[in-house]
């Protein structure tokens, strides 16, 4: 019958990997990104290295910590959220440091021997009495937290002062492994900004021993030295190999993404010219226009508030993402790539032509929430 | 050690339910809204009243089919994408109709008994051959669609009636279970767009007998009498209580949320007047203003690019956004809550006071995107 319209058919062998979108995650690209930043880390500088914190919370950014970890473990230490997390990392089988940056502490918690060696970020003055309570055996490193001007979570000046002293006693008397100055920033991303609280917290900190802990992605990749005279830096988004510098793409620094977004087009349809596509009749079509059918949608967590003309990639060529993504569905413009037809995987973010800066600022947000927020119903595998 | 910073401690028996953010599910609202569906298809209407099927694609749209279920059973049929979400509706005991709308279908697959009685939806010529092919004990309904102006799938008006042609003689030899008409609306919720919507199907589809399946939660909702009129009606988002109609809420058409989200505080922050908060230093105190820090962020799939001013629920009581939405934390003021802190549930949405329509508003989307865009870090759980 001449038609028009076709779909993909299922055959044994390819459905599974057509029923779904699909995020392939490489964790070399991991481990050459973590090498990358320890050369920023180093150049120029005497032999003084500060060690790298891993980020690792949302579940990896998104890349699951499953199929990260084995690039992961080459930092010196991976950050997480809750002591539930930092278990997490020791059933993957890493013994080294593990940085807990939200845990809700107890005395009992924290007698658990396989969170150590743990680092805590402490941020309130109620987690003081679960520390000064514990004995040797279970002796976390614990980070002060200056809330800056994020504000988030952290001491404000007086009480940092305050709770420093208190943790200098208990580190003077053995319950502590270890205690340190930390810091995040709220504008990385902006020099001048960049620069104030800088200041601001190595003013607070003067005079204060410890180690700091305060550089975090957008910091150390925009400024190396001041990162490099730190004695750890915290990287996340770097890690997985994205700028967190606006203009920038991860491939700029030199890092390479972690992840790569595909989907397969699951039907090809022809509109005539002025036929229109997609809810609210968003596109219309000026000429004869071959569309595919692309199963990824906001469902998967694609951004639906997409600008006009976010492009895509299907076999080493763009193409368009025209009218609106729907929940199960977006959909491309194949006009002029006429061999791409059922079963084709289309490239949606993460490949040095089509980087995830890219989608995220037509997407008006920024490459962090689009990798954090895919759902559950887009399987994670690792890179073949 | 006095301070203005605090941060929830754990105890043994909250623990669990203060580390994230949690969707409650409540299969008796999705029980109700079919009801409400019912009535209104009926009202006024002769003895004929369609049947109704219950959209349930994407996890019953970020629901979860399990925790739905006992909601979605008192449909006439379930609605889902894939012949794979067709076995996993009979592994919950569903053993009605399960209409399976963008199947990959292969002669192999549709002899897989526990699929029927199966609904197919027909969009493309390839699926045609292997119906043609199949034997009595494996009849599936089909439905045929047209792809009217939305154009994602279906067939335009002359491939359409060659269609509806093959298959009337597949149903008279035996091999189909039933062949009905099908579409689906690409602005339903535009009264004129709707009309000439509606129009454009019922004239290619006259004269050729075939139950008619083209409403669905918009469609229905501003037309009961078009809808009565028809034989099965497609309700997806007025299933789970949203309303699908702009400037209304699902409350105003009877509907019951189906998802509470709510979200622990867990840090409590003050702000002097003057003093920032969040990334960017989107927001500045006017006075001193009580920060409560709430475990919900654009990983877990909150909105992060919110109007500002969006409100939540605390105590019954509504408090606003404030700063922009981060990974894992969003910010909200207790200045005029002085009695809510640590611990405390946040209603994110999912209430008659704060409805789901409420916040996509603000978020610049559609309740359908927020629902279904839960990752899988927020777990769900029935409602108590």
């Amino acid at each position: 019958m001449a038609t028009d319209t076709h779909t993909c058919t299922n055959t044994a062998d390819n459905y599974s990997c057509h029923a779904s979108p699909v995020a392939l995650i490489d964790h070399v690209a991991i481990k050459h990104n973590i090498a990358r930043l320890r050369q920023l880390l180093t150049y120029g500088q005497s032999n003084h290295t500060p060690r790298i914190w891993a980020v690792a919370k949302a579940d990896a950014y998104g890349h699951t910590l499953e199929l990260a970890y084995p690039g992961l473990c080459s930092a010196d230490g991976l950050a997480v959220l809750t002591l539930d997390d930092v278990r997490h990392c020791r059933a993957l089988g890493w013994t080294g440091p593990i940085l807990a940056m939200s845990p809700q502490i107890s005395r009992a918690e924290l007698k658990d021997p396989v969170l150590y060696p743990l680092h805590l970020i402490i941020d309130h003055a109620e987690q003081l009495a679960h520390l000064a309570a514990l004995n040797p055996r279970f002796a976390p490193h614990v980070w002060l937290r200056f809330r800056a001007s994020l504000n988030h979570a952290g001491f404000n000046q007086t009480d940092y002062r305050k709770a420093y002293a208190f943790l200098q006693t208990a580190l003077r008397e053995g319950r502590l492994a270890g205690l340190g100055h930390l810091q995040h920033y709220a504008s990385a991303e902006i020099a001048e900004q960049l620069r104030k609280e800088r200041q601001a917290f190595q003013a607070l900190i003067g005079g204060m021993p410890g180690s700091v802990c305060s550089e975090n992605s957008a910091a150390l990749l925009s400024d190396h030295a001041a990162a490099a005279a730190t004695d750890w830096v915290r990287s996340g988004i770097a890690v997985y190999g994205i700028s967190p510098l606006h203009g920038m793409s991860g491939h700029d620094l030199g890092l390479r993404p972690a992840m790569v977004l595909q989907a397969p087009v699951y039907g090809i349809q022809v509109l005539g010219a002025g036929e229109f596509l997609g809810y609210n009749s968003r596109f219309q079509a000026t000429r004869q226009t071959r569309v595919g059918l692309v199963r990824c949608g906001y469902a998967h967590g694609y951004p639906r508030g997409l600008a006009e003309g976010c492009e895509v990639m299907v076999y080493g060529r763009k193409a368009t993402i025209i009218g609106r993504v729907s929940m199960d569905t977006l959909t491309i413009d194949l006009s002029d790539l006429p061999d791409v037809s059922c079963n084709a995987m289309v490239t949606l973010w993460g490949t040095h032509e089509l980087p995830i800066e890219t989608v995220a600022r037509q997407a008006d947000t920024i490459p962090a929430q689009l990798c954090t927020a895919l759902t559950a119903r887009v399987p994670r595998l690792a890179m073949p």
